[in-house]
């Protein structure tokens, strides 16, 4: 069933490779089926270089599994959380990736510093709170979902404005309207966790050097690339 | 028309992804004819592996456009602006080019700190001022253009001697006789951008260190590659 | 004489240049065969790129070589310690990978900063204790290898729940049941090094930024993947 | 003429790119032919991925053309200088690498950290001192050579024992008793000099941290590779 999907779900976790965002069997992509509510992912531990399309577990909204021979990503429930809630959203991704990694194990969210951003967030990439010790004894992996979901909440951020979180000494978690798309946002999220740095250091090094982008020049780059009159790109 | 140029345009834009100056859909090269005044530039938002030649698009220097099915970079403006100020530039390319970008975002310019930005530069690389409110919420492309020719204009910097400028909070621009030149001025950029920053950490450890290039040995390297007497390369 | 064990020496070998933590002919891998008490490994000082299987060492347990032309690894009477002392290991792997190089030449332990890590190991990965003069200019190799087994013992960390040690002034060893294992820790190790660096300076830019992984989340991180119930990855 | 030592000077600047030691046409390699007292170099400014083994220039000790279509690296001077004083080397590497340009950019010496650097060098690796501005309007890539010299004669260092020098706010020149071995030297130089800075830096951020290797195991780590009484690698 959902060959199709499998087949886009295998092929964008191998794009996480290619993209040098994952080593090992680090990483994961799923996608959703809107109309039935199934979930593709993939499996658990397994490394890219042997893995096949017909490898790719079914999952539905709850977490049964539907379909396949192996467990399905050990992160599978955070999917599910994000899939419940962010009803726009048909892929996401998870990597280990260095750059946002980082941020994540320093806590921090990612400010704003130039128009590469802007033309990813609308504004700052949120790094979530930190999971408390009965979330991570619990149903760790839905909790992990569940302080995503809180935060965007929280700070009021629509997660199709901003379309990646840092979990608290953790990584990565991004998303799109299908699984190439959120692999695509996990790269430029790299990107722009890496520039974030280096524009800090460059800066630290200047005391004349001040830091952050203007609001109206964010507000110009988001808007045409996402908004309303975006003329960014083809039609 | 102007198929031998846009075959040159689409390798130029290849080039970029080569030597890892662009992800995805980012960057872009263009390429004058200055005979008619055309202008040759990369579509908006096409990706580089199913891009081809014939999907370039040609534009006068008015931005009308010319030829070609698909909308031209978002960045054209900005281009047709420095094709129309730095009159013996045949090439231009932009890209987010991440230590590049990282100077921009720290709205520093790049000092001379050695032979290697002397054999490109004959000094400061300048980061231009931040457009205003207005400037960017008015003809935003083609105002990052004018403040370019501006900065260099009231730093009396000529264009052939400084082939590079950063964009405020946005990133670098470069130029050359030909989009290949400009491609190749783009790579130069990005590895004295990462070594001028290198440079000012390895120094901010050792309390003895100074830096920056002395004059007379910017000098001997300026024109020893691009004076009227360079003896550098072949006839 | 052991040629299944050869090749897959061998193999591991090529795989340190596959995942860039070696150059030259930097680094070494080696395997037990536990029946029979003896020790395939890398030939000292040979480019990977000509190595053959037949070209692996055997040795036994106290640095007899038993069979093969060229000589063993000068490291050899480090990994044959290891193996002694640290009977479930089946894998041993040297590098002068850059990250975990830097950190053991800053003579420092790497601090658990996120959940990368305690995937893999079960707290602090440590940097041994300085060599003395004497242990120096004695039988170094050997002694390298008995420092390494006094600083696990004095902080009572079990090898298998820590597959890796940072030496003092000079770089990693990591072990694992196989071989490939003991390659793939190399890997994670480094990858661990870079961000444990990157967060500490991500952190130190910003005062409200703290770091170190929480107790309860490194214990549900190893546990979840190394644990008596763990659930990461297939059975 | 020379036509064997032409295809390995040819291959040896090959190896600057696979290296990732160059970009463009930055860099060369020389060697020399002690019995003719000839040397084959780079031609200036060509893209190794035109060039041929024949291109590569036969000039004698005092600069004058031998063979060749092309001009000589325009660093042709400062090889013969280093030929003519350090008689026992037989090939030199020039680059722009990133991490060695750094520290000359600097002005830094580089500080033996670890046993990677007393691997390659019995101490310090110097940045030699900076040419005067005559030094520099005069015949200039002559004293930069003759600068490498003096500041080895005032250091008392042996170029056997330091196989590579930074020149001040240029960057690096290496040799060997071959242009391989010099090409492996410029490698390992750009490893080292990466390492250093990461040392530094991660010693920054602990205050109990100290670095710079003690004396006897730096001798300990040269003399087992190069001393009398070596034992790594093979016969």
């Amino acid at each position: 069933m959902l060959e199709e999907l499998k087949k886009k779900v295998f092929e964008a976790n191998l794009q996480l490779v290619k993209y040098n965002l994952v080593v090992l069997t680090w990483g994961n992509v799923s996608a959703i089926d809107r109309k039935t509510g199934l979930v593709v992912i993939k499996p658990s531990g397994v490394p890219y270089d042997t893995m096949k399309a017909s490898d790719m577990v079914v999952v539905d909204l709850n977490g049964n599994k539907i379909e396949g021979d192996l467990n399905p990503s050990s992160d599978t429930p955070t999917h599910l959380e994000l899939y419940r809630t962010f009803e726009d959203i048909g892929g996401i991704v998870h990597t280990h990736s260095s750059w946002a990694c980082s941020w994540a194990q320093a806590g921090r969210d990612i400010n704003a510093y130039g128009t590469t951003h802007a033309d990813f967030s609308n504004g700052t990439i949120p790094c979530a709170r930190a999971l408390t010790q009965d979330e991570v004894e619990g149903e760790y992996e839905l909790n992990t979902g569940k302080v995503i979901v809180e935060e965007f909440a929280r700070r009021k951020i629509k997660p199709d404005e901003c379309p990646a979180v840092l979990v608290y000494r953790h990584g990565p978690f991004t998303w799109g309207k299908d699984p190439f798309k959120a692999v695509e946002n996990a790269l430029i999220l790299e990107e722009v966790a890496k520039m974030a740095h280096r524009t800090e250091k460059i800066a630290s090094l200047d005391e004349n050097s001040n830091i952050g982008i203007e609001q109206y020049l964010l507000n110009k780059h988001y808007e045409r690339k996402h908004g309303a009159n975006a003329y960014y790109g083809q039609k």
